[in-house]
């Protein structure tokens, strides 16, 4: 796995927990989109050549793989905050790393000169995350590629290898016109 | 609208931007969960009775009001950090904001004693969301309470009133044991 | 509402119930979709000009109704020969009564020369139905329309007017070439 | 595979299709429910001992197996009285093909005195199923199964082996109450 930058620092003052993180400019990945296959285009991200997404940094995601076509890892640990008010990791937290895995995993499938975007993103909750979790694997597969549409799919494990939530998402899949 | 708190420092610094925030521990919130009825439970997080959950400020959320049984509203507005690779906002933060407003509509009709939690997210994406957008306002609602689930529903809609997404999420009731 | 043919015979013999029902060829119909506009459409076969689906005859539907662009209302009462082995309507029926009344919505938006296909169908079932539900009343609406795709939705109420199921479909829209 | 009984005469009056099936009261079957364990109850269907539920006539599905515990097969042959109005068959027989092997799935995994209630069904629509497709194998499998909620999933693949829908299913599990 390579990671992503460091998470930043997370410290606390007056009882109040503070985090600093820092991400670059997401247009100089954006322009570069179709030009390049999705499978490329990942391991760029991958090897630093092209920033990994801002959101990733946000989260603090540990980093992501690009297997092959078609199969993804991408790793996240749980922390304080990522929380709900109900003491688990948040479901949009759970969400963010499915939806990444699952259309990253259609990505890795594009040739040059293609584009998607996500219609939806189905999320099943199957048990609470939290910090005791361990660092999780989200696992982005394709189950079936079309030519205007594609479904991923991403099954989420905590560290003893239990599955604890799963996701669909269809992809829309476009030729990206010529710059 | 009860603001969160500051949504912390946003800098650059050798073309890479940083930003700083701060969140409270959550367990005296989740200490405290069904210990009063939902209505009381998320007025007092507007109110500052309570912190507000970590997500909250890790996603920089606006804010968010508890206009009655059924019925939230909750605050963001898309900002760079919450971006994918594909330059819009990653669907995991326009997932988080609804299973929030989901969630905390179904939280609203329960009477002290009972908790939740949610089994599923069903996110339908309608339209890009970027910075351009402006300030975020997503409509959470109940659609069916039943004795042992509840189905709660979001509405997002951007600045000019477009609907952006849409979600549904089933959430499991039960009694909270005393502690 | 125009109703649909008889429904055909249902008898008893040898304690087994028997029913016979008819439908007429569908291809009639299907050659002429997209030659017309979606509402054109639905109407003549709601006048009996085209010939209903077959699967109405085949789960008996009672009718339907086209209100104008983006809502239609399909109408079913519940019968023995619907049922699971749990002793109520089974979940594929009232799937399908949400999926045609969310798909037939969405048609109602169409001019001449489009066309659509269902590329999902998300059901929530939120209260059991049995023949003492009475004739089920199923809307259908478009919660948005975009250029490629549409979002339609349906809500299933028993006869008393309570909500005993929803469902959101993404429909796929495209031009269909002139034959 | 063990057959339903017979689908009932199909035959052509005046230009008009006409198919005549039969089923047995449900209600047997329905009041056994939960006094065996759910793979045993399935077994007595599929060996006759007690009737198939009504929609497997008024669909005319093939017959199903119980392959063992969280795992059942579903066959059915697509016939014109499944069609929809675009010449294919309807996403309401999908639906209940593949509602019925996500849920009898779960059903196998209930010890007696348990029962079960399908709280939704996603279902993913990823190729056209006409009667070309041949008959179709839907298989039923558990993704998780917890105490309280269980997730049940089917993938349906044409007679060509090639995935033609997919769906999950949560269903909420209980104890039922000795009669």
């Amino acid at each position: 796995m390579t990671e992503t930058q460091a998470a930043g620092a997370v410290g606390t003052l007056d009882g109040a927990r503070t985090r600093t993180f820092s991400w670059k400019d997401p247009s100089a990945a954006a322009d570069r989109l179709g030009r390049a296959c999705g499978l490329d285009m990942l391991r760029a991200m991958i090897n630093g050549e092209l920033p990994p997404p801002p959101i990733m940094m946000t989260l603090d995601f540990d980093g992501f793989e690009a297997l092959g076509e078609g199969r993804v890892d991408v790793y996240v640990t749980p922390q304080e905050f990522h929380y709900n008010p109900l003491g688990t990791v948040h479901g949009g937290v759970v969400s963010a790393v499915l939806d990444t895995a699952a259309a990253c995993a259609v990505h890795t499938t594009l040739p040059a000169g293609m584009g998607y975007t996500s219609l939806d993103l189905n999320v099943r909750f199957l048990r609470p995350v939290t910090t005791a979790s361990g660092q999780l694997r989200c696992e982005g597969t394709v189950t079936s590629r079309g030519r205007q549409t594609a479904l991923g799919e991403a099954h989420l494990y905590d560290s003893a290898g239990r599955l604890v939530a799963h996701a669909t998402s269809t992809c829309l899949l476009f030729p990206i016109p010529p710059s």
